[in-house]
């Protein structure tokens, strides 16, 4: 089959053959979509080796013998979306959660892998990824698609539920304040899940295109040199563009003990003025990965506009151009059809 | 009266006049305590001029007449040791907080004045310090010292709270491991205090006359070369150190999903790895001053010894010496009597 793999420091659209683990669900790639941290992997962050990939949708291709699904030590309800894996079948449409835990230690038995210190995360960490003509994943990973939700829908479901996981990290309601810098697709995905909570949010951006998308939901959008107005007038902010310079603004933004996110994994060393932290009270908490479900709730109901945000479909083979232009500016998700 | 000045990027005891403020107390210092701040003010931290320290007891000396007690605009519950207020009379032994807020923000009138962004800060910000014979303050920042407490332990009062303060921005229970890292005054409190919730807690330090302070309580200690066997080993940490080792080393110690708090206010830039408190979804938190009350609760009970941290106490008058000594490697606190 072909993978878009990153190897030896060099990314190649190759032929590999099929995964093959008898304990895992094989899923045939229906579509899968460009992330960032992609791009940061084919500049040799976290040292990763192999496909490349974690945002897809797909079909169920072959489910493991019920004997031999759960490998030695993974508890019956190891994680959440176990408790759905007795409703799939061959042929179904699903996503998968990109965190396999070892199913053992004290937090995957208590449902969440996502902090196992020997987990596996799909195209990340110890695992071949989603831009491939199939892939595998523990049965347990993986969750129905709604009929409703169109494939170029669901392969939004990954990203989706990191822009869900804010909430999981930071109390915002519908008398919270939100900033969120960044009018990429990240801050677009969490400007538009935090609005569906009934917050206040302030989407920051450069690009007057891209904020727009924010604008047709209703959100209110303020280019970077309008941020000078607001100084100290958020409770949360969320920074999603991946920049030092979106640090020091949310920082600005922030009342005295409000809650900075970080949901971007800019890499490197980051200078921060740790005083101010400690005078304004400020809490900094960061945000990875979430939950499905509620992703998908979004996407079932129509809450959120991820169609907007597809700026262009690239058959696999064309892989590597599809990368370099995910890079370039103003591009916003490019999804690969194998 | 006597006062120890910082003026003109100078350090000096001057003769100055006794504050005089109708609408606010007098208070004659029996006892203050030198704290890293001041010595950061004496290198032009915050552009502070004017009499230093903030960490005192003493005796009221005057009382404003009740008609002029209330600034305009300050609520009759503006801070929480206004309820108090009503109890103190001439004579009588104090404590007082040291942020003075505008007593009409809405932060003032929650009772917290801590935030309030035109917040006056006992010889840190706008405001003369306790390093002098006399000092004035709010009637609504004092409280009464218990008769069972010293002037020696009272003292300690501001540094003791401030280390409470820890307890309003991380949940910590007899369910936690808390790590402390740093030995020094700040780490030695913040350590004791943890230690009084019931929490199990672990001090970290370079110097082992130090650590037996802690030691002497049943406080586990750690050299900072035995640190590496305890990776990831803890719920919460406090940095009080004050240095970007300390920063990093937190990282170390901390669970996925931990709280670092940030104790000390070290200056000018620090470099962090963002992408960890990521990847891990760490929660940095800063903390700053707490509430006294709680504070002079601890020291009524004996549940902290601040005896063992007194290294020496000096005259007023011998002002400068005794800054210069409490910048000394291994010194603890240096007290002051005007």
């Amino acid at each position: 089959m072909k993978a878009l793999r990153y190897e030896n420091k060099k990314l190649s659209v190759s032929d590999v053959s099929r995964p093959d683990d008898s304990r895992e669900a094989l899923v045939r790639v229906t579509l899968s979509g460009i992330c960032n941290t992609d791009l940061e992997i084919t500049r040799g962050y976290a040292g990763f080796e192999g496909t490349i990939g974690h945002e897809f949708v797909g079909v169920i291709e072959s489910l493991p013998d019920v004997s031999e699904a759960r490998p030695s030590g993974r508890a019956a309800n190891a994680t959440e979306p176990s408790l759905t894996a007795g409703l799939l079948t061959r042929g179904q449409r699903v996503v998968g959660e990109i965190n396999a835990g070892c199913g053992s230690c004290d937090l995957c038995r208590a449902g969440d892998p996502r902090h196992c210190s020997n987990r596996t995360v799909l195209g990340i960490v110890g695992r071949d990824g989603a831009h491939a003509e199939f892939l595998k994943l523990p049965v347990a990973n993986l969750l129905p698609v709604p009929d409703e939700v169109s494939d170029e829908r669901a392969v939004f479901t990954e990203p989706l539920a990191a822009a869900c996981g804010i909430l999981e990290r930071a109390r915002i309601d519908d008398q919270t304040r939100v900033a969120v810098i960044g009018d990429g697709k990240l801050g677009l995905l969490c400007a538009q899940v935090l609005n569906a909570t009934g917050a206040s949010v302030t989407l920051l951006g450069k690009h007057r295109n891209k904020l727009e998308i924010a604008d047709r939901r209703g959100i209110e959008t303020l280019t970077l040199e309008k941020a000078k107005t607001r100084i100290r007038a958020f409770d949360v902010v969320v920074e999603a563009s991946g920049s030092a310079a979106g640090f020091d603004l949310a920082l600005d933004l922030l009342r005295p003990r409000g809650t900075l996110v970080l949901k971007s994994t800019f890499h490197g060393a980051t200078n921060f003025n740790a005083a101010r932290i400690v005078v304004d009270e400020i809490s900094v908490v960061g945000s990875r990965c979430g939950r499905f479900a509620p992703a998908l709730e979004l996407l079932k109901t129509n809450a959120v506009d991820v169609e907007s945000l597809i700026s262009e479909k690239h058959s696999l083979s064309d892989g590597l151009a599809a990368i370099a232009r995910a890079g370039e500016p103003g591009v916003l998700k490019i999804l690969l059809r194998p």
